[in-house]
């Protein structure tokens, strides 16, 4: 065979639900580009500014039931230029900052030369401490993210709400890893606590993503393209416009992109087969995995990290899926995680069918045993570490519910264990195929 | 006529060659996108790297004679990231700074902690000042542009490399305007100060490009796509592809985007026509403008910056191109130009034919008549203004000379003045065309 022919499978993507091989969104690129060109040919306020720009404002704002949005070159730039503006304009203002926040907040945090106070990861506990112990004409910003990519937890976004409340502070919550993944629009976490108020056209105020100020997010993960945007009141999107360089002084996305994002977005409002079959192939990943003493950390989300706790040996194991089982999962060492908390980073799309699965379960066993690497019951005569292999182990429900996958107990009676999960799925697959011939009829 | 039907002609995009509807970027992007999506999928580090991204690297090394090159999400992110990195990396690091650099240096070497010295815009002397009364042991940057976009000057670009030579500086010039539009390849103003040795494919040792220390580009402007770029060292590349946040911990450029990008710079990296037009363009409105006593400020580049000197008569004569005269300009005010130095900033592409190139000069000189803004002859009464009816003015002249744009003795003998100009503009266009063909019969 020769090399390019070698053909991989890819289990560390965060093209999630597989948006970047989307055929509307491929299709309305193909048209964009056509008619509107490769670029936008300038910044937004000289000659980048199109139409494909304010229509994708308004779908992301809408999507997150906001006044306002503002798309960025990437989510990365969105969160420096954001808090680097807002911290360094508001008088003597401290940023609050959960202590595994991404490096763009970390870095739009020391741009914006404002007090920086860290918090202990998802403790409102020592949030609330750290907030009494600041003045209270002081102005605050509460940075934080929903879903933590490298280890899957997810913020306690309604407390958080409700201390910024009593202590008058800006929420600050990156989404990046979340929308186009959770809610019933794929709006995120925030949209996912409230689900049936969204799910349902219901009176959305008050709800926990209205009480949030501003989100972040990406149009390069769940929604398979380039960029990043933030969304929130008018007069806070217009600070931000009117006064980030990071925003100003740059070339606009290219209208094709923009246009394929917000083919993609309103796609994800419309279908949520997705991000379902998404999380039942999480869902059925994790409990294998599990079963087979494979160290899963737990979490509540669709990102599935694997421990091995040493920097060699986890680049070892993901040269060897590699070279040996044609698959590919990078192994995430220092500076993205910390010095012995090295680990393998997997996740599952709705493309993971049955018999991926098994390959990547069959293929960790093999290179576990060959490379000697710890087990969940090693961890846990050690006492346990980052919740793997813990005594007495907090529950960790996954944040969809089995109401809300559609694991009606209808279903769970039909068939037990796996059967289930492989018969909701095949529901979902079909769901998934009739839908897009739709659309795909209607287009 | 419908509000969708209304045409206007852009005047002030900086897709400087069209390249952004060339058809043969639009094609290879349209099969990248059929074969790999719309997006990347991760980071360079997780998933996001791939083969588009190295032959981009290849091909921008390779344009720049250097041995490396990086791509970023723009090169407001290349600059920013780059000067940070490298400013707070080298211990008590000085980095000299033009005062007309663009905003995304200018945050750079402020997020990079390193002291920053100012010094005036092109003047080699007081540069050699500056570098003179740093100590020697102290490691400096000279960060610098060639050609700055608002008001069209050119950096001494040789003088500074003579200058960095001398006290041991590492020299990063910005070439975002000038890529794709000066040089036999298109790789810039450095590259065009050795035209001859470029062309005949010479030893390009010890050229004014090979002695500058850093390059950065973009992919955005006469590429007409969007991203940006530094080429260097390998071990310059090396040092910010593992230390820059702003490059690490961000989802790479969609293969698409990158595909087409390199497409874009081996099409002008084999014509040169469109930069030619571009330029024989840039001369005939300049002259047309001149003779009409309409203020252009003097440059040798093929921005054409007409002073206004007031941001609300600015914005009007903007507002009243668009209005009356279908004719788009961005009017230029602070902050991207100081108070009283406000312009409409014309930037002339291979596709502004005669007839729009007239069209635009009568629209000019009504809008000065119906606005009563001043004309350069005005100016010359109060003493001149930035270059503008200056007593005594320098002579500049264009960096494209008659001889490498085709102007020979033979054509002007031909015709004279206008006519010459129309007369080789005329063999562009049919080699542009002609070569077009080609390409396309042989793809």
């Amino acid at each position: 065979m020769s090399a390019t022919e070698e053909r991989v499978t890819v289990w560390c993507s965060n093209d999630y639900l597989g948006m970047g091989s989307n055929k509307h969104v491929l299709n309305r690129m193909h048209e964009t580009l056509d008619k509107y060109g490769a670029g936008a040919g300038g910044t937004r306020n000289i000659s980048g500014h199109n139409q494909h720009a304010v229509a994708l404002e308004n779908t992301l704002a809408k999507l997150h039931a906001q006044e306002a949005a503002l798309v960025f070159s990437s989510c990365y730039v969105a969160n420096d230029a954001t808090l680097a503006t807002l911290g360094s304009k508001f008088p003597n203002c401290v940023i609050l900052s959960d202590s595994m926040n991404h490096a763009s907040m970390i870095q739009g945090i020391r741009h914006s030369g404002a007090k920086k106070v860290v918090f202990k990861h998802n403790d409102v506990a020592d949030l609330e401490s750290k907030l009494a112990s600041l003045p209270s004409d002081v102005p605050k910003i509460i940075a934080f993210e929903s879903v933590y990519s490298m280890c899957g937890s997810i913020g306690p976004i309604e407390e958080i709400c409700d201390l910024a409340d009593k202590y008058g502070a800006i929420t600050f919550l990156d989404e990046v890893h979340a929308v186009g993944m959770y809610g019933p629009n794929g709006a995120g976490v925030a949209e996912h606590l409230d689900y049936e108020t969204y799910a349902n056209g219901g009176n959305t105020k008050g709800t926990i993503m209205d009480r949030i100020d501003i989100i972040t997010g990406t149009l390069g993960k769940a929604y398979g393209c380039v960029g990043g945007y933030i969304a929130g009141s008018a007069k806070m999107v217009d600070t931000v416009r009117s006064l980030a360089p990071g925003f100003i002084f740059t070339t606009s996305l290219p209208p094709a992109t923009m246009a394929g994002a917000k083919a993609a977005i309103e796609y994800q409002m419309s279908y949520k087969g997705d991000r379902r079959l998404q999380q039942l192939h999480t869902r059925a990943v994790k409990q294998s995995l599990t079963a087979m003493d494979i160290p899963v950390m737990p979490n509540p989300s669709h990102i599935i990290p694997v421990l091995v706790g040493n920097a060699e040996v986890a680049k070892k194991a993901s040269d060897l899926l590699l070279e040996k089982h044609q698959i590919y999962v990078q192994a995430i060492n220092y500076p993205t995680v910390p010095v012995g908390q090295e680990r393998l980073r997997i996740t599952p799309t709705p493309g993971h069918v049955k018999e991926y699965r098994d390959h990547l379960c069959q293929a960790l066993e093999s290179v576990w045993t060959e490379l000697g690497i710890k087990r969940t019951s090693d961890w846990e005569r050690e006492g346990g570490y980052i919740g793997v292999g813990q005594k007495d182990p907090e529950i960790v429900e996954p944040l969809w519910t089995d109401e809300q996958l559609g694991l009606t107990a209808f279903v769970r009676d039909l068939e037990a264990g796996e059967g289930a999960l492989g018969a909701l799925e095949g529901v979902l697959e079909r769901e998934h195929v009739r839908v897009g011939q739709a659309v795909a009829a209607a287009a």
